[in-house]
C-alpha cells in the first residue's frame, strides 16, 4: 500500500470515495464497518469468486459484518433479467433491509448487474463496488450507471445508482489475461483523447509500466477515475457533457452488436479501441482534426496490440448498411438523429448532434475497403 | 370542466402537475403535445382498457402523437417481474426512445408497474399517470413510488420515479364499484388524520357528496393530492416525514399479507381502514391519544361501510403472533426494529420508532378478542 490514491466523486448527498491501491481487498471489513454496514450480500462470478471470495468474506466477518454470497456464471449472458431476479430473490431470502449493503465483486458484468439490483431492491439499498478487471476499475465502476441487457441491445434496462464506496485493488489486475488488460487500457487512453492531450502523451511514454504493474498502474487508474468523476460530478444523468465519455462507443457498440457480443471475436475494450480510431478518422475526413492526430491515436493503440480498424475483427462486421443500422439501435439515439463524439484534435473532443447518416455511410464504406 | 384543480408537486427539476377534474381524459392529446411527446406507449388492463383505451388513443393520435398500447390482465398478480419484463420488451419493440413517454391508464397496479418500467427503461423515460381508481387518484399516483411485488412481499422491488403529469379524471370514478370508492375514501380520510383535523371534520360533513360525485369529490381528491404533494415535496425519498403517509399501513399491509392479497376478502383500502382504527386504538392504549378520538375515527369509517376491526375480515387473519410476524416482513423494518405511525389525536400523528414488540402483541391479543 505504498502508492494509494483516493478519488472523491462529488455528488452532494450521493458523494463517495474511490480507493485505488494494491492489496486493498483485505481491508474491506474495516471499510464496511466505517460505513456502519452490519449485513452484506456479495455477488460474484465463478472465476473471480474462486480467487477472492474467501478473502473478502473473511475480512468482513472479522469486522463483525454478517455475510451471504451468491456466485453467478461468468460472462456477459449473466447481465439478464433472469439473473437480476435471482439476485433480488436471494437478497430478500437473506433478509437484506434498507440499511444493508450489496457488494459487487467482479468485472463490469457483476458490477452493472449488482448495482442495478441494489438500485431497485426496496427502492434502493447501498452497494460497494470491488471491480476486479482493469476495464471496470477505470470505467464501469465509476459514475453510477447500472443495468442489464435486453434482447434489443446492451444496457437498455437500468438505473443511475451511485455506490457508497469503490475499492480498486490494482493487485487484482496481476491475474488478468493480457488481452483484458489491453481492453481496459483502451478506456484509459480515451480519457486523454477526450480532453487532456497531456495525459495522452503520458500514456504514450508510460504504457509499458502500466502493463507491468507498479505505481504507474495505480497512477493511470487514479487519473482515469478522477477524469470520469469530474465529468460525472458536473453531469450525473448525461444531460450534456457526460456524453463525451461515449467517445469511440457509438462505433464500438455497433461492432459488439454485429459480432453478437461474442468475446472470442471482440471484447468491449477492443470495440472501443477500433471506435476511437474510427471517431478520429471520421473527424479527420470531415476536416475537423488533422490526419496526423488520427494516425497518432491508431499508432499508439496498435502498438499495445489492440485492434484499430474494421479489418482487424475476426469474421468481419458486415457492410456499411449493417453498421449504420446497428448504430441506430444505440440508446443514445434521440428522435431518430445520430449523435457522435468527434474531435478537433487529441484532447479536444465534442458532442456532434444531427450527423448526416449519408456522410457516416460514405465514411464506413471507405473504412471497410481499407 | 367547471371545477378543475391543479396541484403542483414541487420537486425542483422533477416538478410536475396533477390535474383534477371531470372529463379530462379527452384532452390528453393536447397535454401530451404541450410536453413535446411524439411517441407514447400506453399500458392498461383488460377492465380499464375496454372502457377508456379508445378515447385516450384517439385524443393522442389527433394531436399527432404516435401511440402503441399494451393491455395486461387486471389484478394484483400483474405487478410481477414477468409482466414488468413484458412491458419493457414491448416498449423496446415499439422503439420507445429516451425522450418518449409511457402512459399508465389504470389503477394502482398499472400505475406502479408502468411507472417502474419507465424508471428503468433506458435508465429512465418520462411517464404520465391516468389513475382510474379513487385510490390511485388520491394516493399511488402521487409521489413517485413505483414498483412490483416479490415472493417475499408487496412493493419490495421498485424505484422512486416521478411522473411528468398526472391526470385525475373524476368522471372515471362514476363507473367504479362502490366497494372501490370506499377503499379509496379510507386514504382520503388518512390525510386528515395525519395532520389536519379540520379536513377530517370536512370529510365527516361531506362524505355523502364525495361518494355521489360532483364538485365535492374534486375538492376531496385535490385536497388529498395537495396534502401528499406537500409531504413528498419536503421528503421525496422517505428519509423522515414521508413515513407519516404510512399511518394505518403497518397494520394494513400485515392484514393484506395474512389474507394472501385475496381481494375477495380484503382490498388495500380496507386494510388501511382497519389499520387506521388500530393505529388510533393502539395510541389510545398507550395513553397517547384519547379513546374518544379513536372511537370517532372508527365511527366515521364504519358509517361509510368500511371495515374497522380485525373481526370484520372474512375468514379472520390469524393470531397475534401471525400478525406480528407479518409486520416484521414490512420493508420499513430497520435493523429489526418496528416503526409505527401513532397519533396524539386526530390530525396529530407522529413517527414512533423502536416500539416494543411485546406491547404490540398485547394490544393485538386484546384487539382479536373483541
Amino acid at each position: 500500500m505504498t502508492n494509494q490514491h483516493q478519488v472523491k466523486v462529488e455528488l452532494a448527498e450521493r458523494r463517495y470515495d474511490i480507493l485505488i491501491g494494491r492489496n486493498l481487498v483485505s481491508d474491506i471489513g474495516e471499510r464496511a464497518r466505517a460505513l456502519n454496514i452490519r449485513t452484506a450480500f456479495i455477488v460474484t462470478d465463478t472465476n473471480v469468486g474462486a480467487l477472492y471470495r474467501a478473502q473478502v468474506t473473511s475480512s468482513l466477518e472479522k469486522a463483525g459484518t454478517h455475510v451471504s454470497v451468491l456466485t453467478l456464471a461468468a460472462g456477459e449472458a449473466t447481465k439478464s433479467f433472469e439473473q437480476l431476479e435471482r439476485i433480488l430473490d436471494a437478497a430478500l431470502d437473506a433478509k437484506i433491509e434498507r440499511g444493508d449493503c450489496l457488494i459487487a465483486l467482479g468485472g463490469g458484468v457483476i458490477g452493472d448487474l449488482t448495482g442495478f439490483a441494489a438500485a431497485i431492491l426496496r427502492r434502493g439499498v447501498r452497494f460497494i463496488q470491488i471491480p476486479t478487471s482493469l476495464l471496470a476499475q477505470v470505467d464501469s465502476s465509476v459514475g453510477g450507471k447500472t443495468g442489464i441487457n435486453a434482447r434489443h441491445g446492451k444496457n437498455l434496462i437500468g438505473a443511475f445508482h451511485q455506490p457508497s464506496l469503490v475499492i480498486a485493488d490494482t493487485a487484482l489486475i496481476d491475474t488478468l489475461p493480457v488481452r483484458e488488460i489491453k481492453a481496459g487500457y483502451a478506456e484509459i487512453v480515451k480519457y486523454g483523447l477526450i480532453n487532456d492531450a497531456h495525459f495522452f502523451n503520458w500514456c504514450e511514454k508510460n504504457v509499458h509500466d502500466i502493463f507491468e504493474g507498479g505505481p504507474t498502474r495505480e497512477e493511470a487508474v487514479a487519473y482515469s477515475c478522477r477524469a470520469k468523476a469530474a465529468i460525472v460530478g458536473r453531469d450525473e444523468r448525461e444531460d450534456g457533457e457526460r456524453a463525451l465519455l461515449n467517445l469511440g462507443h457509438t462505433f464500438g457498440h455497433a461492432l459488439e452488436r454485429l459480432t453478437h457480443y461474442d468475446s472470442s471475436r471482440l471484447v468491449h475494450g477492443e470495440g472501443v479501441a477500433i471506435g476511437l480510431c474510427l471517431a478520429f478518422r471520421f473527424s479527420a475526413d470531415l476536416g475537423l482534426c488533422s490526419m496526423d492526430d488520427a494516425q497518432r491515436v491508431s499508432h499508439h493503440l496498435h502498438s499495445v496490440g489492440l485492434p484499430t480498424q474494421l479489418a482487424d475483427i475476426p469474421g468481419g462486421c458486415g457492410n456499411a448498411d449493417d453498421l449504420l443500422e446497428a448504430m441506430y439501435q444505440d440508446k443514445k439515439v434521440k428522435a431518430g438523429a445520430l449523435t457522435f463524439i468527434l474531435a478537433k484534435g487529441i484532447g479536444d473532443s465534442f458532442i456532434a448532434e444531427n450527423i448526416d447518416p449519408a456522410q457516416v455511410k460514405q465514411f464506413l464504406t471507405h473504412a471497410l475497403s481499407h
